[in-house]
């Protein structure tokens, strides 16, 4: 194995280290079953051991009070931005989207489709470009809506929630796609209605999704959709109501262990600021050759976009990149430029290289 | 590893070694890349190669013709039950629905949440058990249905169709549930407008779904539903339109692998004529202890399932004969007795371990 691979891609993302090697150990025999555990029913005891440890790990990382069930899915962020409307538009209603960058745009469009929606706020500058996030102020909040929806991270743009909105009444549930934030910091769960996530940034594989919901408010969902779609039938279910992806959950299980032993939700905070400051100001200490478009107080801690005096130079910074070892810097192929994911995964080493990288890129091209 | 398991599993089932062990070997450092497949970007080079040949070897294994896609979804069969009708009953007309147990059941559920549906035949005896499979005959074909769906295979009730029923007309598309017995045999992909599939049986482990259809026929469907759930979008965008699985994807590449090593579709159906017809001889010369209430001519080749004299001898069996290595052998819970599921990476030795053990329990019992 090349151990000199820094991994920043933005999703699929860099798994821990222990999480892999035990999976690799015990892939083709699972705690001495003899099976694997993609081979283990989903209704017997050794997977269903591995089920619900995933979520009680959920439960205590996260602090996810008794009033929300912890559910995991199929389909993505993307297969939510419809579930959600489905669940909470189609019978009637109205719901409130803040649009900061591409993924709000998309649960936007689809909930459109199904419901009526309105923008309660947006986060593009004035050249159309998302580098802030709308302060509560500036959002105008419909006090009837069924829901606000907004991203906490947004891994396009580079821009995060430091302090999330309030809906203008407390029957209003706040909605959030925590894909690419999830578990980096506490969060107080009891003031969103449902949480959403893909697995694959800072969770474990691609194909797990994660849903913290109220239950309170799930059972009021449509009952006129198909029984899959609705977040009222995988809770009753425990998440077993038809065949789970067994062995993403299993790993995440595994990524969750790690969380754990690392010291919880408050430690991965700790060492994303420390991450994330560190490379801001080898940005902002460049003296104009590396900027980030980003105001201040929006900048991501996960997602550090910036810019290189031209596009050459940042074909030429990404290629030199990759020959070192450092890998999928390159911005979202929409908006250019450079991007380092700094996922739960990504430790400050690997920052340290890039940092290093960056100093001496801008020696040599400046 | 325990090697003497034989796993009977009806799903997550048994997967093929080679498929496993070369997970197992890459799974930290995928083809020397230094970081393991999962953590590849979906748009990158690594994962796309395995994409693409993934989709390749299934094309090529069931001779796909140009007019049909591949594609790899999420949400399993029970998904797809909603997805089917979601695309081509919500702007109205009605669908046919063949039901010969359980699963077909439950996709005309979903369905006729959506839209209107007709059963066009039903494969329960008098006392209402699912034990045949209707002739074309027997069937009430609307001449004007959006499409005909059946379940090729029976999981739970141990059917399977040796012939596929044909639609009143050329421009009424058949739809078949295949996740119990894709792969399994050689099939006319041509008479099908689509075929789904869960992987967990014979392709894969749980979390990927494949879809094949009719290239003409799906982008026919609704624009009025979520763009994520429409099938006309993952064929435009090479099943790249989200984050699919990736590992999972990847899993079953190595598992297709196999089955073109072992000799393709024809090879997997001699395989496994083999199989039953071992077990099921097993069963009709037990004299009467073992009885298969499945009559003869609808009798699934994968999941076969026998009774004993007594439920207190099934529960004696299912436990002795895991105290052996044979796991995965109790019924489904909704009907009870003995299931025994032979998918393509079940060996003749394990079903002739089965058969040694049913006739040295039936000794030891009689």
């Amino acid at each position: 194995m090349s151990t000199n691979v820094a991994n920043f891609n933005a999703g699929p993302a860099g798994l821990p280290r222990p999480a892999l090697v035990q999976a690799a150990e015990e892939l083709v025999d699972f705690e001495s079953t003899g099976i694997s555990i993609m081979e283990h029913s989903h209704r017997g005891k050794a997977y269903e051991r591995v089920h619900n440890e995933a979520i009680e790990l959920f439960r205590s990382l996260l602090g996810v009070p008794d009033s929300h069930e912890v559910l995991f899915l199929q389909g993505g962020a993307s297969g939510m931005f419809a579930l959600l409307p489905m669940n909470f538009l189609s019978d009637g209603g109205s719901a409130d989207y803040v649009v900061t960058g591409t993924w709000s745009e998309k649960a936007l469009e689809e909930a459109s489709l199904i419901g009526t929606t309105k923008v309660a706020g947006n986060g593009a500058n004035a050249d159309g470009k998302f580098t802030r996030i709308p302060s509560q102020a500036e959002l105008t909040l419909d006090p009837g809506a069924k829901y606000l929806h907004i991203t906490s991270n947004n891994t396009i743009a580079g821009t995060q929630y430091r302090t999330f909105p309030k809906p203008p009444s407390a029957n209003i549930p706040l909605v959030a796609d925590m894909s690419s934030d999830i578990l980096s910091k506490p969060i107080d769960v009891s003031k969103f209605g449902l949480i959403y996530a893909g697995a694959q940034k800072n969770l474990g594989p691609s194909g797990v999704t994660v849903v913290i919901a109220s239950k309170d408010w799930i059972v009021q969902g449509s009952k006129r959709i198909p029984k899959i779609f609705r977040f009222a039938t995988h809770a009753a279910n425990n998440s077993l109501y038809h065949t789970p992806p067994t062995f993403g959950i299993y790993l995440m299980r595994n990524v969750l262990r790690w969380v754990r032993d690392q010291g919880g939700a408050a430690q991965m905070a700790k060492r994303n600021e420390d991450k994330a400051q560190a490379l801001y100001a080898a940005i902002d200490g460049s003296h104009g050759f590396y900027t980030c478009p980003v105001e201040k107080d929006a900048r991501s801690l996960m997602n550090v976009v910036f810019r290189l005096p031209s596009e050459d130079l940042e074909k030429n910074f990404a290629k030199e990149a990759e020959a070192s070892g450092l890998i999928g810097l390159k911005g979202h192929r929409s908006v250019g430029g450079m991007r380092a994911s700094i996922y739960n995964a990504v430790g400050r080493a690997e920052v340290d290289r890039l940092t290093s990288f960056m100093a001496e890129f801008q020696k040599q091209n400046s």
